[in-house]
């Protein structure tokens, strides 16, 4: 594959009528009298000179890239992080290298390693795995959720506690009595964990004795799910629950899903709120899957960006947590339609 | 931000006790005697010496990246394809830059110019914006169902036309007797188009008259559908079709939600078939929204990087079409309970 010869800073100096130096300042953003850098200006125009990036990589250390470690981008969630990140990133001229890392813990140390040779300006991370001890104390890195023990990594999430909370008044407010809590975790620590320390909070809180099927995610999930309904069968076959607070819309979903199979009507017999935001066919205004505590996707990804692009390190926050919000999603009753009454 | 002094070249080549140029052309990959090439490995590992990526740049204009241009990674085809096109590179020991250009041309213009600059060492494009002029004649570009008119540009694309007339067959074994299409497209020719030759080919050969919903996107879609499905109903409510053949997913599940909304049983009274084969929550074996004609999402994206790595130019196809296939996604008679008479 040829290329046309493309334009050198040489060309664009002798165009210009100037030294070369006066050039590689006008292109490095260094400063020069205004007569020489609209000289250099129009002769970079007349030329179509275009910046080598290499060279200039070696000259600055800059790559304008910044990598994203993600598990993947087919989970709703991931996709839209990752679209918003991409967007993030452009308006302030920055590029995306995207890294899809999905149970490759090699992949993630790679990408970490390109930060460490400033093969990119930073990373942002949302990993599952256990890569704590690749992370380099001098490379610009923000993670989403997780928190590793041994470093002093600035976090940014979704205000957990606070949702989890949200979700049990709402669904007390909606006219439950005994909500049950669903959750299937990674092993390694992060800020999703404090939705079960919000739902125990609000059990003590509102009086609700906790009720809760709390595993490492399994590949038997449906399974688990079966056996924690049958546990709470009455002998009329009535639930000992009525409503559910799921850990994410994905576990919201399948366990409504389960429900209706089993002939409970939704949100008729049993209400439930899960936690992520996730919409149909990714449409930003569209429907849910479940009733949820939406995360604000847009501005998690916006604050990640902001972050790993801090310079003065002193001024960085170590967690970032912004506010959720509850929305209708077909699995609660519509506040405008209350029960006529509320106990069962 | 400090970085700790990382070892050169000159520093290898002094612990291998060879010559610089040595060093350098096991980095390179060129010719060296195997007793050479194994002390400059273990230099190498002993110092943690990393290549430095701008200074091999300059050298080989190579960047090991390659771009993605997709309008977004919100829609889940396109999470999907851009999940797929990443693992596929990383096989490869590539890099994916990801350009999410929704609505901006200027992102995809500036990426394209990204290859003419040897910044990407290649553009994979699934685009809906008019930059056939942009796109120069010798960087190395594969697109994604679109066609350029001005240009030999490779294609790769799901066989749209086949997957349609399978669309219209299923329904027929299902008992339909009146299948109709409906699409809402974009104004740029692609591969796409042929979905609705395919529906007319297949009516053409099994005696069906075509009747069909065929407008460019727009803002009041749904408004449409139901103006569409108001002209197709009977005195008695009942519908004058009893299939659909949905362009995509999306408004594959828009229409089942408006048939049902209005009374209508699916799949009993209407049977409907999409094209594209969406999961829910991204799953790889998840649920369809409904029925479906699925395109082969990893093949595609692996055939795109295929293609856009190929150096010889004479031995790379001008289009690429890969095979689809029916999936059940709840909106269809299942074939092992057809009904008891095809007949309605």
């Amino acid at each position: 594959m040829k290329k046309k010869n493309a334009p050198t800073m040489k060309d664009v100096a002798r165009e210009a009528g100037v030294a070369l130096g006066t050039v590689s300042k006008v292109i490095n953003g260094l400063p020069v009298s205004d007569i020489y850098r609209e000289k250099v200006e129009e002769a970079i125009k007349l030329l179509h000179y275009e910046v080598n990036t290499y060279a200039r990589g070696l000259k600055t250390q800059k790559s304008n890239l910044i990598a994203l470690i993600i598990p993947n981008t087919t989970n709703p969630f991931f996709a839209a992080f990752t679209d918003h990140i991409e967007g993030a990133l452009y308006k302030r001229g920055l590029k995306l290298l995207l890294c899809c890392a999905d149970g490759i813990p090699e992949k993630e140390i790679a990408c970490l390693s390109m930060a460490t040779q400033n093969k990119v300006d930073g990373v942002i991370a949302l990993t599952y795995s256990d890569i704590g001890k690749y992370i380099a104390e001098d490379i610009p890195i923000v993670v989403f959720d997780r928190f590793f023990e041994n470093h002093n990594i600035p976090r940014v999430g979704s205000d957990n506690f606070a949702g989890a909370c949200l979700a049990i008044e709402k669904l007390l407010e909606f006219g439950c009595k005994h909500p049950v809590y669903l959750r299937f975790h990674s092993i390694f620590p992060g800020e999703s964990d404090k939705r079960k320390d919000g739902y125990l909070f609000a059990c003590k809180k509102y009086g609700i004795e906790p009720d809760f099927l709390d595993m490492l995610e399994c590949s038997n999930e449906l399974e688990q799910m079966k056996m924690f309904l049958d546990r709470h069968k009455k002998p009329d076959n009535t639930l000992t629950f009525d409503g559910v607070f799921a850990h994410t819309d994905y576990h919201g979903y399948m366990f409504t899903r389960l429900l209706r199979q089993e002939g409970y009507r939704i949100p008729e017999d049993v209400q439930l709120i899960a936690f992520d935001g996730i919409r149909k066919f990714g449409n930003e205004d569209g429907e849910l899957f479940v009733s949820s505590i939406c995360q604000p996707i847009q501005q998690l990804a916006e604050k990640c960006v902001e972050i790993v692009l801090m310079q003065d390190h002193s001024t960085i926050p170590s967690l970032t947590l912004l506010p959720v919000k509850y929305e209708y999603g077909g699995t609660t009753l519509r506040p405008e339609n209350p029960p006529s009454c509320a106990g069962h």
